[in-house]
């Protein structure tokens, strides 16, 4: 790819106890609508500092802590509403991508009428233009995967059709990425976030929007989670592998915005646009080893670059083997993180689901999938489906 | 370094023809001051596609195309005076690092009262902040070097006192780095060009500041440059090699606002400060064996890195050896780009020169240097200057 755009207009502040930066850089108002979701105990801690340090500045906060995973459409009209009625001039979403990603719409349907399904441009969607700037947005994350705070997307949910779709909002205008507040969540979240992380890049690399300087932040954020996400999943407390982590992630989400993802992120809504309780880092997993089977069969000389970068190869191989390498590694990684083991099944799919899972993915996609480098047809995804049940 | 700041929110169009683009994105006025040399047949008709491009989309030009290499207060006064007096609402910056960090003085001038020495931060500059911020800037590259268009710094010189100072203005809004545009620049230039890019990658990676996010762009970009400098320099019109220049050379400025350069470029602008008819980028060769044979020598571990990325090493190499592969491979650039024969002699500087060269290189960085990972004394400074006559 021999042209390309490059626009990531976001301020990122990175490191161990940046959330600290916090009580010192310019803020882009004075009366804050603070979103969050607020159900866990570290999570409050971390609410109750972030809450006393914009409180130190003068500025006066507004709490909205009613954010469920998969956040849907009317959360969004309720925060807005607050947000409007309290004369926010700006919106902190705090928390994993749920939260950060209802604060993007927040912040957008503060200052735009109507509702947010107006301004989603695919499936039953208004598809209108927002016709005014959003509110700032400051991002917060407190996971490490989904890299929302590096690019404009938000992802959600309408349950009355099952559509879990992204859309574009602003770039957020600061982010503090603080591998500190992610000590102490779940393995098994620390690894589905990671894995999500994972994914972002390594879509973006075989995505057709892959650029020379997307590949580079791509190979380099796997990099970081292939020789890290392991010891975070297995040693919570583990500050380094969190900081690899954390960092990677942000990379992923900077990376997805000068590429893309792929189809797989499109199949992983429509399951969990259907199945609301799956994490979309696990959805991701479950059809990982099926989505990138097909795609080291189809493009093994992308697969094999990776394999490469990340030394998974030995003298001699040919680039399907190469390719093949990669695909042992994830599996191994998969092991090493206690995620290999997982079906679709457990969260409830059978045979019966795999037609509207497909249909879903279109609808989602606002059609064909316009990402991979190879075409993917209904049978050979809902084969996909069938291999990951 | 565990620590970072990252922003960039230049929106940066890359790519053979990419300068088409500015006939159809969004601009921030309908007043526009072109800025540029003019003074090459090539980039005339560069300035005519421009000024064409721009009237058709109703937008009334100015144009200010006296800016000289080494961009001297007087004319950001004047062409600042020219913008205030037409009313423009914004600032197009075209040709190489002399117009564009012209233009980047000039709008910050349009809107600050006084003159651009009063906010120069160190030496006999002024140490005021601005007041306002600048009018918006459009950069249009026509060299592959600088990498101006990705960060918002000036190099500025005072022909008065001998100072040649970087400040920071503010960052482009767009950028369109269209690598035809380097078509046909002379042999020589492309490597004094290619070089800075080289260097700003090089002391980026050394330098303290340095990130893992940096590091990354870094190192591609200068891989780039060791794989297609040579070639761009042997033949002009090979756009492909122009094409990896370009893209070297985008990501190098990014790079360096992101980590920074080191006291070599403070050293260069001692020496280019000095002697105004001394490129740039051929000022940061002259000195680069001298310089980067100590740095080598004291940090080899950052050295043997960049050995080892680029492929310059062989199995069982110590750390000190892989540096001094480096040092060949640079030896050995120089030579394919036909620059190597060159010392600071033959722009006339000589043993009595190196007093004021060392002097000037602190006035240049406000003092002590800062960015290096270990001290260089002035003893050391002068001793590299010597070798380099």
């Amino acid at each position: 790819m021999n042209h390309f755009r490059f626009f990531i207009p976001t301020e990122l502040f990175y490191g161990a106890g940046s959330l600290e930066k916090l009580a010192t850089e310019p803020l882009p108002g004075k009366r804050a609508l603070v979103v969050t979701g607020g159900n866990s105990i570290k999570r409050l801690e971390i609410l109750e500092r972030v809450l006393s340090i914009l409180q130190s500045r003068s500025v006066e906060t507004f709490l909205y802590d009613r954010v469920t995973p998969n956040p849907v459409k009317e959360i969004v009209a309720e925060a807005a509403r607050l947000a409007r009625n309290e004369n926010c001039d700006f919106v902190v979403g705090l928390g994993g991508g749920s939260p950060i990603d209802a604060a993007k719409a927040i912040a957008m349907m503060a200052a735009n009428s109507g509702d947010i399904w107006d301004y989603i441009q695919v499936g039953s969607g208004g598809k209108k233009p927002f016709s005014k700037p959003g509110l700032p947005l400051i991002a917060i994350p407190t996971t490490a995967g989904t890299g929302t705070e590096g690019n404009p997307t938000a992802v959600i949910t309408n349950p009355d059709t099952g559509e879990k779709v992204g859309m574009s909002c602003a770039f957020p205008v600061k982010s503090f990425v603080d591998p500190e507040l992610t000590l102490n969540i779940s393995p098994s979240y620390t690894a589905f976030q990671g894995f999500d992380a994972l994914f972002h890049s390594l879509e973006a690399f075989i995505s057709v929007r892959a650029t020379p300087v997307s590949d580079v932040w791509a190979l380099e954020s796997m990099r970081l989670i292939f020789a890290h996400l392991a010891a975070a999943v297995n040693d919570g407390m583990n500050l380094e592998a969190r900081a690899a982590v954390s960092r990677a992630s942000m990379m992923a989400g900077m990376v997805i915005c000068i590429s893309s993802c792929t189809s797989a992120h499109l199949i992983e809504h429509s399951l969990s646009g259907i199945v609301q309780t799956l994490p979309h880092g696990e959805g991701l997993i479950l059809i990982s080893a099926a989505f990138h089977a097909l795609g080291a069969q189809q493009i093994p000389d992308r697969y094999a670059l990776i394999a490469d970068a990340l030394g998974f190869t030995k003298p001699g191989q040919t680039i399907r083997e190469k390719a093949r390498s990669f695909l042992t590694a994830l599996e191994d990684l998969k092991a090493a993180c206690g995620v290999s083991e997982r079906r679709l099944s457990d969260h409830g799919f059978s045979e019966k689901d795999i037609d509207r899972i497909v249909r879903n993915a279109h609808l989602i996609a606002g059609g064909p999938f316009t990402r991979d480098r190879y075409e993917i047809s209904d049978e050979s995804l809902a084969e996909m489906i069938r291999a990951s049940l």
